[in-house]
């Protein structure tokens, strides 16, 4: 990749020499905790490179690439040819850019895939890998990464990584909202406690969070879904777990539940001064055909329709009249539309002493591209401040995916070096460090602060 | 009008050098059947240029102009001075460009009409059309048209356009999904079938699209209006249809049966090769004022808002579901901020060997001007793929409308371009072809495959 | 600041130049009418400064300023120094922008304020105000503002400003529309009326925007806040006033009579030649803790969802379907996704003999930004006619936001002036027209014609 690639301006060429070597921290990722503990070495690039990303088996689906190419029998090599000859067509795609900064920082190659030299590239990476020893460790290292923090299930045992250096727990605490036998059951265990009622399942859930925070987990995320409403508590929550036990509760008192228990544990984040995490607005339900096959993530996910702002504005309001008050939360949003009603919403809650009391997350899945960071970036300075910004996360399943961190750098040096370069910021300086706390130092100081 | 317009950079102008002069496909549109049958000439500008597009007739009644002068009973050489009192007022308005480029590529007039110049103008395109044979053909000669493919009801006779090479019907097939008592009269006479319930009428539906498609009709289309929201099949349709017949169907007894014939029907379009278009989210109901002198469709619509995309995951997903599950379709979106969201859909559904199963239109209707056309193709790129871009389509009732492809190419080159000489796309030669496939060849390819 | 702040290209240096020094007409905003009638000098830059203006309040809220330092007993000096220790924090938000026109414009300060300089910056700001007679009158003077309307409220006493020149009331008729027994009463008294039924209480407000019409008032607004939905009449109302006077009206009864009230109060100003704004969209419920310390505007609302345009859409309608018809109506939107749906539903409606019957507003309070003001320029020109702009306003509590207006104008002749230059526009002379309409003219006429 060229050195300069997506610094589209002279001030973005010296910002991004001012923060290109910073360390990163992922604060919330979905890496395999098998691969993490285990630290075993790659030695086929598919594994690496293809298998593991949901979003090439996307593209591919979406250029009609037979199934049993993406996910299905066929050997690995002739899997990696088909992602190849399906490159040329990604022209425009992020995918198109992540690929080659994937191919280019990792195996220092420099080619454009395509059906041609698929075979070439597929073995050289090969011979790549059998040189260096490519393990999650190598990633941490070549990346820089200070910290990253995969997730767990409030039932995973945190402490499975605690001697992998640079990586702590954060909690994906999405069934904790959406319980059902099963998982009582597990978290009955695992706390070993009896859980014979809500009182029973509230003091486990704070017990078992007490002890991921000791495990040094700072980081919580909720995946609020395209259809999210909040219901204020309406004193019949005992009565929706029953159900959700059996099995039986209706729509709304699951939705009900969800609210109630949002409050809850966001109380609890706050006691232990966690960061909450809300993930806003996904439709997950769209093929069945798909679903069926690949499971519930397997890529086929959608962008919902714009949120309903007063039921966000209540469900933090609820929060924060409560004795712990809001938690510090980074709200993160899906649909691009929304990005301004975040961004501004960010604004209408503070408190004496916190800044960025609450924050816009960085532009995310579906929206993490030149387009998306950028029109982030913009909202946010317009409509909330950078300054507050917690920075960049690859929310990915794949070691690769450290190379976006540097996509991030490279367009937020170019959004803001384009503000300067037009006289609409007056002190580079003051600059330079904005954008150093962008990239590594809020975060940093999140972390430190807890 | 200058050989460079919108072709902001040396990369943009290459490439429309490359497609300038590529037929095109028009493949949805209102040109009036009558005329495209007879092919009668054209002899008053006005008839031409102003009487048939409802675009020019909106900003006129937005500067105040009397209707008298619209569509009223002033005569034409008056109607055409006001249209030109009007013009210098639109700066900024796509009509400002596609009034310029209609009057200079057809009639060679570079003139910027005002009040002073209307009637020099309106002499010398008369002079124009009384020196050339201006005719429907013209046009299609004119523009390099290849296939043109304006809209037909079910009950309309597909043959009449038989011998008119380059031209192919299409099908609005809204009726079919809302029918009254006069509708399933006359499909049940051109079917020659008897319709005693929804068993009946949906054979003659079927017999009746076996019938366009023999006649070479390949695009069907339908209108989610504002509003719309999709039911599963609650087995009560054969009620549906008998109120709707009956006149006393309520509003969600008439969405339901909406729903459950789109079903239907977009299997009849999988078992025929045939393509679905939808057009979503338009308001079509406003100024009552307006709306009673002119009637549905006098250029007085609006945009809705934001789809709901779980309504619309859902249809796409119950057809899906069915045994000819989905075809090939296209989702047009008229309100823009729903580019995002439904690029992204457009990859959450796919079919082994078939590229691009659900792709998003062109930017439609109020959305086709640079900023519409710049945004759906920024939102397609990076949220969806533009190589699987079915091309651009007037839906115009105007012939000369077709300008509005080179405007498109002009303003595709510029993005794409722009694009490349960013340093974000790697391979020109590949960035050519794009190009071409979304100018030409990907609809030339949906044609060859039916 | 330097002269050329934002004028991003040539043709924008030059069109800035051709409106630079025109009046401004600033026909909307919420200035203290207890300021402007003493006219009293002011002089402590914070009482200036930053006591009036809750968009500083509230970014310092967002760095986490101690309450006390911002609406709290802290002195006005500590005060200060809290806002400058804020500023550097404020890189890509508006406000440092403002900030710095406001210390540039009126008191020659060209300091970046900041922790170190706030102590100078305090005292030369301050010496400034006991060297010159800053006033109320002064930035009226200073700004060239030639017509200035702060709001009232319809049982205010619109004669108080009578005697001030260049300033006019509005009118904010909210209350007229959510009445409770309090405002019927002070109806009931300045119109010196008996109320005691809907038809009494129609007649009084008739009444007195009759006195308000006779005292100079040409403009109204109501705010549509998030969730609004348009209600047909059900000939309930009567029942509805009633219950709204005892103060046991239910949600949808309250919607109701809005809804019925706004037909009413539409045809009063049709009727008396007034112009209506629509301020749409605001979240006003966000933080309760913010709102118990500092009352309903506070500085903490928030951005909306999606507007449901078939409401709108219906309501505009319904108005025009009266004897009276709509009158000239302005809509603000304060989500920017809805800006292409309202510019698009401008255009929908209108009406023989005048030109912009319905127009967006100017890019409204949180949108008030570069990216705002572009977004709404593009959107309007794109979907509706800048044509009928009808020009800036600040909608602010503060005299120092007056320099807004430059900042619009700016931001203008760099879009149009780019637009020029991209070779969009053909005709200089027009644009440079158009931009003076935009700034001055359109509203110059408005005010004329009444």
């Amino acid at each position: 990749m060229d050195e300069y690639f997506l610094l589209s301006n002279s001030t973005a060429k010296k910002l991004y020499g001012a923060v290109k070597d910073l360390p990163i921290i992922d604060y919330h990722n979905h890496l395999s905790l098998e691969d993490v503990k285990s630290n075993n070495r790659f030695n086929n690039v598919y594994d690496l490179w293809v298998a593991p990303d949901p979003y090439k088996h996307r593209v591919m689906r979406m250029c009609g690439v037979n199934e049993e190419y993406i996910t299905g029998n066929k050997d690995k090599k002739e899997k990696f040819i088909k992602w190849c000859e399906t490159f040329p067509k990604l022209i425009g795609n992020p995918l198109y850019h992540w690929s080659l900064m994937e191919l280019s920082y990792v195996f220092g190659i420099e080619d454009l895939p395509n059906g041609e030299n698929a075979v070439s590239i597929y073995e050289k990476c090969n011979a790549f890998l059998e040189e260096n020893e490519v393990t999650p460790k190598f990633f941490l290292n070549k990346f820089n990464a200070e910290l990253v923090c995969p997730c767990f299930t409030l039932t995973d045992n945190p402490e499975i990584l605690k001697n992998v250096k640079g990586v702590t727990p954060s909690l994906r605490a999405d069934n904790v909202l959406a319980p059902d036998k099963k998982f009582v059951s597990e978290l009955s265990k695992i706390t070993n406690t009896e859980i014979k009622n809500l009182s029973d399942y509230k003091s486990a859930v704070s017990k078992q969070i007490k002890v991921f925070r000791k495990a040094g987990c700072i980081f919580s995320d909720h995946a609020l879904d395209n259809g999210f409403r909040f219901f204020e508590d309406d004193s019949d929550s005992e009565k929706y777990f029953d159900r959700l036990i059996n099995g039986d509760a209706e729509k709304k008192q699951k939705e009900k539940f969800f609210s109630y228990m949002l409050c809850f544990i966001a109380q609890e984040y706050a006691k232990n001064g966690m960061i909450m995490q809300l993930h806003i607005g996904a439709q997950r339900y769209t093929s069945s055909a798909l679903r069926q096959r690949l499971g519930a993530a397997g890529g086929f996910a959608a962008i919902g329709s714009c949120v309903d702002i007063d039921s966000v504005a209540k469900m933090l309001d609820t929060i924060d009249k409560t004795k712990e008050r809001l938690p510090k939360t980074v709200l993160f949003t899906l649909n691009p539309a929304d990005n301004a009603t975040f961004s501004c919403l960010s604004g209408s809650f503070s408190r004496d002493g916190k800044s960025g009391l609450i924050t816009q997350g960085p532009a995310w899945w579906w929206c993490d591209h030149k387009k998306g960071i950028t029109d982030m970036l913009n909202d946010t300075a317009s409509f909330s401040l950078l300054y507050n910004f917690l920075g960049m996360t690859t929310d990915s399943r794949s070691f690769l995916s450290f190379v976006r961190h540097d996509y991030f750098r490279r367009i937020l040096c170019s959004v803001l070096g384009e503000m300067f370069e037009n006289g609409e910021i007056f002190d580079y300086n003051a600059l330079e460090d904005l954008v150093k706390r962008m990239c590594y130092k809020n975060a940093k100081d999140v972390i430190g602060e807890i």
